[in-house]
Order: structure tokens, then C-alpha cells, then sequence
């Protein structure tokens, strides 16, 4: 995929494309129809993996679905019927059986919380490896004397080391908020009752027993874990939201700092390869950072959307809010896996100019140290030759929580 | 189009799709060579209408530009340089002048804004289709008596015409704000100077002049309107933004009004074909209004996104906030364009269950005439046979505004 | 007022505060009660101007009204009630006929109506003043030649007049959504029907047109427009939110340039009076500035809940919609009303570097001329002396649609 | 406190009031200057409390600071020099040494948690009251049949029970993510190296540990976690943000139900005591749902509004970023407190009318068990006598949530 109004789109590749959230479609009433069988509530002969059926890959069955998807109000009506259909051919029994206990929202639901599990799984991938790379820029500039800045004037001095570090909090603490995900199986029926299990198991022993164990048969073949329904309490939909937001958070910062330091005025940072003008022939713009800071600037709406959506539950299905939820979380997703590609490669092709860091510290010191001046005075005593504080320890103590990070991300 | 995750989608047909936006900006290009030619900044033979040399319908011209516009934060220069290569065979000279003058921006702004115009066209289109329709609702209904509801309980008598005119009225709102709107062509070059133009122009008697008839060129060529450059001074998107928010919202509006009504133990409106159920075979559900209601809730958001992406405006050009508004505004006005026509197909088949109505009115009569009670007593006088007040009056001026806009639009 | 989260709230001064939301309630009340006598609904012994009645400016009134509102879910219950127990003591027929036959939606919405008109008419005041120091910032520094950036790289030469035209014209753009904002009463009874005041003008002739000469009349008073009743279709207050978010938009755009502009490594803007720190002696930092950006940021997200508001929209009164709009609305507009101040500060003490940015422009030439050189190849010309295109003129046309605009706002 | 566009808001108290943040800054200031004293850095006779120095209770001291805040961007420069001016007289070593060595930033975050986790605590106690009440709102209704409704139409039976039990769940979500909430001081000097604290520890052994104690010791005094500086950091803050949304998102789908529930048409709730009419005498509102709702409707823009400011950190402190969070972040807090403790009354007085739920429910039954035939159909069995599958297990794992939350909380 790619988005010619989205540029970098393509780094998402497929994660949580249509094509993709069928997959995951597909592979959840898969999952259903196998915990059926196994369970014993449909028969031996309606084992079927419906693989092949349809082909998410290719645009017809997407197109056919999504363009179904408007008379049920969701596009899972569409992917029953046109399964069912394919199925028959060579299984009636599992054409028979297909999605019978689920409802839309279940296979829905589920997918969702598929993809977005891939796409999380990108982000993590992409997270820890900015925290290797911040680590070895905070670690290599702890000394890298600057001027830092408060409202836009310089302040006191610091070192890039420090920012770096800084930036590494970031990044760790989105990290932490991203791990801590949960990714539940969507499981209820019509109403999250679980009532048409029980009716189908009722030839069984204890069939609310077995409705227990299919929940939990199906959660366990996709890797997801088994909860009660969740229909109507969207947490889980508006706890992905946040952590990914906080990503983009995260990112923003580093992106507004890369923007300001480049300023040839400034030029105490570049990106690696600049990107070109269609009309300047010397530009060498900070595209990626760029590039980061709109996905920062337009995620919260998103992570808004989805908050709204989780309110506005009603009933044992909403009435549009749920509905709401799709393409932002979809968007949501998509672009923050390419903001933390992007964000990758800013920071694997940043340069750091510490000459003019250096430079800008020295000519501005008068002011830099004017706080010191008023302590010093205050103390009693002559100014320190530095003035940095603790920041070596504050850096060390970044570079040891992501060392740690490293360890348990290896 | 379709989506997988937007239900309705498709009937955006191609509106401000990747497509479109290959072609308008391929149209904004075209216009400026011709007029490049026509003003004599360029030779006769750089003429070259440049049809054909992309193909946007298929997929490999919109994947390949998309996919190579991170590298200069836009798809513009990918254009270019497609459109030089692909030109040069067969006109060297229009390969050469191709694009002189222009930026990316303005190639960009003016090819969304002719995408937004054609959303605008048909949300036009059904909103007037809308306006034909309620009136009729509303003339029909004029004495169709029901409960009047505040803060979901009973309050005093209205009657469904007059409900049906408020619709109206908001509709006639979004209306006029929409067809308040400017299109114009977005042309300044690299930082809004012009100065390219006057330098390629330099051979020409006043050259300054030239390049005010070349942006009135361009313009008239693309029916747009010529302005100076508004680079970052972006009320042009953002008041498109609004007025298309303020759509949504008049439809939302409708859209939980049906909603509401059509809950079986109302049962005064109901979608003519209810949307069916994935397991229960009985189910008649109001996806139209479900979908509208959707559009609803999310179009705020993307609406203070435009917003943001304005206010965060700097330099000659921003460093983000320009970006932030591509995918936000396609989103929207795709949107919007769905929303619209599920609205019209809405209220195309609404069902108005007049019996239904007039029974929980006589029903609730006791209830609904309590204020009429107390303002009897204040008048000393015995309650009035009716108590709708002006309903009627108010509805024949909805019903004029009606007219006005049915015979302006014919 | 003031508000320590919120630094500079005391320029709102009272603007839509407590006291003037009760004080315009006050007046509404007043002048439906005039109307009612007028017309002779209610008899003369009625008439009473309400006047001292409650005391809006001290706490004691507005506190006990706000108390008491979340028991009918607005304050016009308790205003309703406090009026007529002290009116009683002087006037009965008063306390009789007070606020008969309108309902609480109709009093808050005027009031609301009323705070916020005051509200704009602050700003329009401001926004004149501002175009009146930009036009002079336009126009002294037509020739002042300074480095255009785009993505925050230096792209080609542009003066300080053409930025200060560009500010202008965002002003100005500001400034015609604002001036065509309408202010209409809000007057329709319990479900907009005015059944109630047909009721109360059964003994008179016409009683139908008794109740539109109502609406005339208080509208009058009140120096409203008369309209058929708005309780459900809200692009009244969205509109109003929208030209307000315009106005912070544009405000931000200064803002921002005025931040980077001011970064010491730049040095070609200065607030005039920079802010101090509690720590470092030397600092001057861009407050203003600040705090003008600082509303830019959270101006449209309070506009998309006065949108989402308004679509959500139901019955002939919402079950919260209406509700959220209120503390949004009086957030957004006080803080407007700030900005505004904020702004016109932050510009009639801005500096203007001149020689810096003179000698950044100068430093950076060949980058800045790149595209020149590119294009004079191209004309088989050497390059102009200049590469300014058609930068004056479009200076003059901002500066002459200023002109136009202080000569119709002296 | 109270608001007239925010009724109910009188429930929060002094909770995140102008008075809170200044009387919790002065708390941080006197932790500091307590703290430098015990680490040697002060002299012992610099010792003092602060206490009584500023009356926040009283208008004047809160005025006066907000008022001045303008200047320097924030209310802490104001706040240092009132401070000092008073505690001259009395003991001039505090005045000396008071606020050396933080930032305004410092004083500033520390207030805003000290305040947001008061807000969070009260939060805490309504989630766990209403825990309480759901868990026995679920256990009494266990068996109360009712209509199960998706997209507002009947689907199958659910009951009473279940529906306490989702609403439970979401409480309990909410509550989760509250109690996870960390609180820590923010103390990093100017730019956050600790660099005055260094070297006004000059004279004392290893001022690097006299530093990081310092860190320690004020956190310990505040009862807050020490951390290193996170002033650009801003996770702590969306966190908080994220957290009080969830909370208004779970009661949100409350109200929800509750307005839908209670249409007199439907009749299966009501609020204990309804809201009254200015006009209408009959009427009983569902007020808190409605107010509930509208702080659902608002809160989500209020946390994005957190995100993009997070978002928009820039150098060692933002320039406008930080400042945009602290309103926000007041009106959130106080908005969820005030709909924590709606919610908690709603659910208090809400009353059940299972005699209408069971009514509705039989009298649709043929439409509620059309699901069942169907499955029944594919067993191959007569239909079971019930259709609620695993519904009381799931409200008994909810109800062993809720104890478990209970015994924790106690």
C-alpha cells in the first residue's frame, strides 16, 4: 500500500490494510469452526482451515466485501455469505456451521485486535530499535557541550547527551505504555451472551462448559487471550489508542527538536539525507522529521475519536460508535507504524554537529551562566568551572534503563 | 474505492481518491504550461497538454509517485520528473518548461482544492436532493400530531412536519455554507514571490505584469479564481473543513432522530430497508442512520485537525502543518460525500409511522398538555383545542426557504 | 476575572464570565417580560425591568444560581426562581408573568447568544487594531530583504513587508468570518412550537401573530435577530466557533513565526518586552508569543466539541449535546478574547530586525539565488539584480484591502 | 467553587481550584526550602514552613498571582516574589534562599500533580462506591429478563443483571487504569541538569549526592516518586489524561443507557429523583444522565488537547506546549470528579423496572428467540426453555472482580 496523500504510507506495508484485517477475519471464523468441531458441537465432517478461500491479496474479494459492507452496516455479513458459498463446494457441513454461535461484531472485533497486534508488534520492533540507537547518541555526546534552551532563548548549558537521554525517556516510556497492552479474543454472540453456544452444545454435558472451553479454544488458536465480551466496554480499543499516541508523543518531540536545531542559523543537527524541492536546487530539507511531526500533530484527534466512540456505547451494540471505531483506529495504527519508521531512520541518519553545538555554548556562555553567577554568589563562593550538575548521572541512569530494555528486548 | 473499514465508501466513488488527485495535479500542470506558452515565457513549441502521460485510473502511476514522495516530503517532484521523463519522447521543450515557476505547494494546494471542489459539487447535489425531499416530508406531515420530547421524556405536542422542517432547516444551514465557499488556484512559487516568474519573464515587457496574467491564466484555465498566494494563510482549507463538518452535523442531527424513533417500542420512523443481521434472521436495523451517525461523530476531529494543521503555520512554508492537512481533508470530505448520500438514500426511504405517532401522543396527552394547563390558568381562560402554537406558520417558512433554494438550485 | 491556569485571562476581563452569562439572562428575561405587556399578553401592572433584582457582580447571586442548576440540568431554573421571589415583594403581577411561555433553552441560549456577540465585538476591535499595525508593518518594511524559509531551510528571498502582508491577510481572513457571524434570539417555548404563548394570547386578536410580534419584540430589545426557534440546529453556535478558532489560527501563524524568528541564533525578531524567569537573569523570552501559540493549540479542539455537539443533536431538546456546548463555548471565546489581546500587544511591540535579517539574507545569497540561476539558464538570461517577483504588489494589494477595511471599521 | 456553564461542577470542590494549585505550589516551595536546609545547603536559620504566608481560601493572593502570571508565561515568578516579600520580615535567610536552585517549571508540575492526584483520589472512592452499587445492582438482577438491543432494534435476552455487569466492568476498567497512575515531583532546575543545586552544594562533600538527595527529599516530603527531570517528557501528564477519559468513557455508556433505557416509551429505568422544567410541571428528567453524557461528549478532546501539547515539546521547555496543558488538564480533572460523583448518585437513586423489562420482553420474545430456532434448527433439537447462555457466569466473574476490588479498596 501507499497513500498518496499520507507520504511514507508504504512503510506500513500491509499492516491493518483491508487485505489484511480479511486475513484476520478470515482466520478468526477459522478459528470458531475448528473450536466447533473440536469441542464436539459441530460435526468430525465440518473440519475445514478455509484456507484458499478467499484471497486477501488480491482486490476482488476485498473490493466485493467492503462494497457489501453497507447493507448490515459491517462488512462481515458479506464474508459469512461469500465463504459459505465457497465452502459449500467442497464441505457442506462446514458451510453449515460457519460463524454459527458468532456475530459480526465478534469476527470484527477480533480482527481488529489482530492487526492492531501486528502493527504493535512493528511499533515495539521499531521503539527498541531507537532505543539502541538513542542510547549510543547519549552514551557518544555525554560531553557534547550546547546551549539549552527554554521558550525558544537560551538557558543554561547541557549537552546533546542529555537531550538524547531525554529523548530516550520518551521513547522508553511509550515503550512501556505499548508492552502493556492486552490483546482479547472478541467472543459473546448476538448480545454477549454466549446463548446460541450453550443451545448448540445443548446435546452435550454441561454446555456452559463447553462454551467456556470454546471461548478459550478460540483465543488460544490466534494467540489472544480470553476474556468475558467486551461488546460495549472498549478499553481495549481506546488503551491501544493511548499507547500509540503516546508513540507519536514521543516522536513529536524528537521531530521539533531535529526541526529547530537544523535551522541553518542553528545547524546543530542534520538529517542525514535531506529531502529535495521540485524548484531549489540546494535544498536539503528535514523531510523525515517533517514527516513525523504531522503524524504527531493529527494523532490525538484520532485517540480522541476512539475515546468518543468507547462513550458513546449503548444497548448491547452501539448505534454508531462502534462503527466509529474502524477507520480512525486503522489510521491511527497505520500512521503510527510509519511515524516509528520514519522516526528510525531520522534518527539512524542524524548528524550531529558538535562544533556548532559547541560554538553557539561558547559565544552565548555570558548568559548561559548567568544563573550560576547568582548561586555561586548565593553560596558564597567562586562559580564551578562546569555547569552541568548531574546531567552525567541523569544520562547514566537513561542509558541503564535502556540497557535493560535491550536485555529483555533482545 | 471501497473500504473496508468505512462501510459506504464506495459511493465516493472516486472523489478526492489518489486518482483524482494524480489527475488534478497533472491538470494544474498542464494549465501552467499552457499558460507559460500563451504568455510567451515559453517557446511555442513547449505545447503539450500532457494527456495521457500518466494514467491515473491505473494503479501503477498513483503506487510509484506515492511511494517516492517521503523522499521530498511531497509527491510533487515525483510527478515532475515522471511527467519530464515521459514528455521528453516526444516534446523536449514542454520536458523543459514543464513545471518552471511553479513549487510543489502550489501544485498540490491547487490540485486538492480541485478535489475538494468535486466533493463540494455533489454534497451540493444531495443536500439539494435532501432539501426536495424534506419539504415534502414536511408538507405532508404538517398535521401529523406526536410527542414532542426534551432530555428524552414527553414534553409538549409537535407535529412530525414540524420536525421534518427543522431537519430542513439545518440542511438549508449546511447549505450555505458550503456554497459560501472560494476555490482558488494556489500559485506563488517557492516562498509566494513569484520570482521565478518575473526572472523567466525577464525578456517580455513588464514582466511583472506577466506573471499577475499568468496566475490569472492558470486559474481561469483550471475554473478556479486567482488569488495571491496563500501558502500559510490557510482559511481556504479550513473553511471547507467547516462547512463540511457543519454538514455532518446537520445529518447526525437526522441521523438520532431516526435512531431514537425507530426503536421498536417507538416505532414513529423506520429506514424503509433495515440492514440485515450476521445470526439473527428477524433483525431490521437502521444502518443508514447508524453509518451518518458515524460520520458524525468523527468529522469534528477532522475538522480541528485542519485547524491545528493552520494555526501551526510558520515560516514560507510549514515544517509539518502543511502536511498534517492532505490526508485529514481527503478523509473528511470522502466522508462527507458518503454521509451525504446515505443521508439522501435515508430519507429517500423513511417510513413514517403516523399511527404510531398520534397514539403515543394521545397516549401521553396528559402529560403533553400540562403547560397548556398552567398557561390556561395564567390566561383564565379554558385550554385551547390545539396547543401547537405557530407549528404551522413555522413550517410554511421552512417550507418558502425551501422553495427558494429548490428554484435557485433547479 | 483571572485564572491561574490560564495566564493573561484578566484581558477578557468580564467577557462571558458567571456575572455577564447572569446579567444577559437577566436582560432576557427582562425583555420577554416587556414584550408580554407590550403586546398585552400579560397585563401592564406586570411591567417591571427586573433591574436589581439579582446582583450579577457580586458571588453570592451566581453562586447560588450555579448550584442550584445541576438540579434541572441548567441554571434557568433557579434564575426563574430567585427572580420571582424577590420580584414578589414589589411587583406580583410581575413575579406572575415572568418568563411565562418561554423554557429554559430559550433564556441560556439568548444569554449565551448575548455573552458571545460581546465577545466578538472585543475581538473585532482588536483584529481592526491589528490590521492597522500590520498594514504599517507592511508597509515600512516593503523593501526590508530577509531569507525565505520553507521547512525551516532557507528557499529564496522574500522582505518583512510580504511576511507582514501575509499576517494581514490571515487577519483580515480572520476578521470577514467574524464580521459575518449573526445573532439571532432564541425563542420557541418548550419544543419550539410557542404553543405556550398562543395559549397565553387566546383573549387577543390573531393570537398566532401575537406570538411572531413576540418574537419580533424581544429579538428588538435585545438588539437580536428574530428567527423561527434554532434549539436543535446549531450552526449558529458552530459558526461562531469556527470564526473564533479562524481568528486563533491566524494569531498562531504570527506567533509561530515570531517564536522562531526570535530564536537568539536568528535574531531578527523581539517581543518588545520579553518575559523574566524565576531563575535566570538574563532572560527575555517571547511570552507573548508563547501564550498567543498556547491558544492556537487548544483553540480547535474546543471548536470540535461545539461541532460534535451540535451533531448530536436529537428530539426537540438534546440529552446532553445542548449541555456540552456551554462551558466549550465560554472556554473558547474567553480565550479568544485573550489572544486577541495578547496579539495586538505582542505586534504594537515588536521589533524588527532589520540589519539581521539583512545580513542573514546577504550570508546565505547563493543558496537563496539558487533557483534564479536555474531560471535565468533557462531564459538564456543572466540573472536580474533582484529576485523579488511580484512581492510589492502583492503588498500593495494586502496593504490596499487594509485600507478598505480600517476606512469601513473607523 | 461552582460554574454556571458547568452545573453540578460545585462537586468538585476546591479540587484543582486556582486556590489548590497555589496553595500546592506553595507546599513544593516550602518542601524545597526544607529540603535545602536539612542537605546543609541553607542555613539552619533559613528554616521556615511557609505557612500562612499566602491565604489561598481568600480572592486577593490567588488574584494577584494569576494576574501577574502573564508576564513571565506562568504564575510562579509572581508567586516567588510575593512569597519572598513576606517571609522577609519575619526570617530574611528564607526569603534569601527560598526557590534557589528550582524553575519555574519545577513549582509549577509539582502543583499540577500534588492537585490532579487529589482529583485522582476522590475519583478513586466514587469508582470504588460504584463498584459497590453495580455489584449489587448485578447480583439482584441476575435473573431480571430483559430485551438485549443492538443498533437499537431487540436482539436477543439478556438481562438486567448482565447489563449492571458490563457497566461494572467498564467501572473496573477505569479504575485500573486510575490506580495505576504514578505521581512523581518534577525538580530539574532551568534547563533539568540540577546545575544551581550542584553548585550551591559546592562547599559540601560530594555535591552530585547532595543533589540527587535533594531530589529525594523534597519527593518524600510531597509523598510524590522521585525521578529524574521530566519537563519534555510529558507521559506523566497524558497518562493522567488517558486515565480520567476512560473514566468519563465508562460512564458515558452508563448514561447511555440509562437516557435510552428511560424514554417513557421504554420505561425500564428512571433516576431516582428526575430534573424539573422552567414550564413543564410534569416532568421528571434523567438530569444526571444528561450531565454525565455531556462530560463524555467533551473530555476526549480534552485529553487529545494533553496529547498534542505532549507532543509539542521543543527544547529544554516548550513554547506554548507546556502552557497549554494546564487549563485542560484543570478541566478535565474537575470535570471527571464532578461526573464521578453524578455517576455515583445516578446509580444511588437509579430505579429498575424489571416489571417492564420482563414486559417488553415477552411481548417480543418471538422476535428475541428467533436466534435460538435457528440454532436449535442446526442441533438438530427442540429449543431450550431458556436463551441466556453463559450470562450468569459471566456476571459472577464480574461479581468477583467487583469483590475482589472491594476487599482491596475497603
Amino acid at each position: 500500500m501507499s497513500d498518496l496523500f499520507w507520504p511514507g504510507d508504504e512503510r506500513a506495508g500491509e499492516l491493518m490494510s483491508g487485505p489484511s484485517l480479511l486475513a484476520a477475519m478470515v482466520r478468526a471464523e477459522a478459528a470458531w469452526l475448528s473450536a466447533l468441531v473440536e469441542a464436539g458441537v459441530a460435526p468430525a465432517a465440518a473440519k475445514d482451515d478455509l484456507a484458499d478461500l478467499v484471497d486477501p491479496a488480491g482486490p476482488d474479494d476485498v473490493e466485493a466485501i467492503a462494497t457489501g459492507a453497507e447493507s448490515g452496516g459491517n462488512p462481515v455479513i458479506g464474508l459469512v455469505r461469500l465463504l459459505r458459498s465457497r465452502v459449500e463446494v467442497r464441505n457442506a457441513d462446514a458451510a453449515r456451521w460457519l460463524h454459527r454461535g458468532l456475530t459480526s461484531q465478534d469476527v470484527l472485533d477480533t480482527g481488529l485486535v489482530l492487526c492492531a497486534r501486528d502493527v504493535v508488534e512493528v511499533v515495539r520492533g521499531e521503539l527498541t530499535a531507537q532505543v539502541g540507537r538513542l542510547a549510543d547518541l547519549a552514551d557518544e555526546h555525554a560531553g557534547t557541550l550546547m546551549a539549552g534552551r527554554t521558550l525558544t532563548q537560551h538557558a543554561v548549558p547541557v549537552t546533546f547527551g542529555l537531550k538524547a537521554a531525554g529523548w530516550l525517556g520518551g521513547v522508553l516510556d511509550a515503550y512501556d505504555a505499548v508492552v502493556a497492552l492486552r490483546w482479547p479474543a472478541q467472543l459473546g454472540g448476538a448480545a454477549g451472551t454466549r446463548a446460541a453456544w450453550v443451545e448448540l452444545a445443548a446435546g452435550l454435558d454441561d454446555p456452559r462448559q463447553v462454551a467456556d472451553d470454546l471461548a478459550v479454544g478460540v483465543a488460544d488458536r490466534l494467540g489472544l487471550a480470553a476474556t468475558d465480551p467486551w461488546h460495549t466496554s472498549r478499553a481495549h480499543v481506546t488503551r491501544i489508542g493511548d499507547a500509540l499516541v503516546g508513540c507519536t508523543d514521543a516522536w513529536g518531540r524528537i521531530a521539533n527538536d531535529v526541526l529547530a536545531l537544523s535551522r541553518p542559523e542553528i545547524g546543530e543537527l542534520s538529517e542525514g539525507a535531506g529531502g529535495g524541492s521540485s524548484t531549489m536546487p540546494h535544498k536539503a530539507n528535514p523531510v523525515l522529521s517533517t514527516l513525523v511531526r504531522r503524524a504527531a500533530l493529527t494523532a490525538p484527534q484520532l485517540g480522541a475519536t476512539l475515546h468518543l466512540a468507547a462513550a458513546e456505547s449503548v444497548d448491547e451494540r452501539a448505534d454508531g460508535g462502534w462503527h466509529a471505531e474502524w477507520a480512525p483506529l486503522r489510521d491511527l495504527a497505520r500512521r503510527t507504524a510509519v511515524a516509528a519508521s520514519q522516526t528510525t531512520a531520522l534518527l539512524d541518519g542524524l548528524e550531529v554537529h558538535a562544533d556548532r553545538m559547541r560554538a553557539t555554548h561558547d559565544a552565548a556562555l555570558d548568559d548561559l551562566r548567568a544563573e550560576q553567577r547568582g548561586m555561586a554568589d548565593l553560596a558564597g563562593r567562586e562559580p564551578a568551572h562546569h555547569y552541568l550538575g548531574t546531567t552525567s548521572r541523569i544520562v547514566d541512569a537513561a542509558l541503564a534503563r535502556a540497557r535493560t530494555h535491550l536485555q529483555e528486548n533482545r
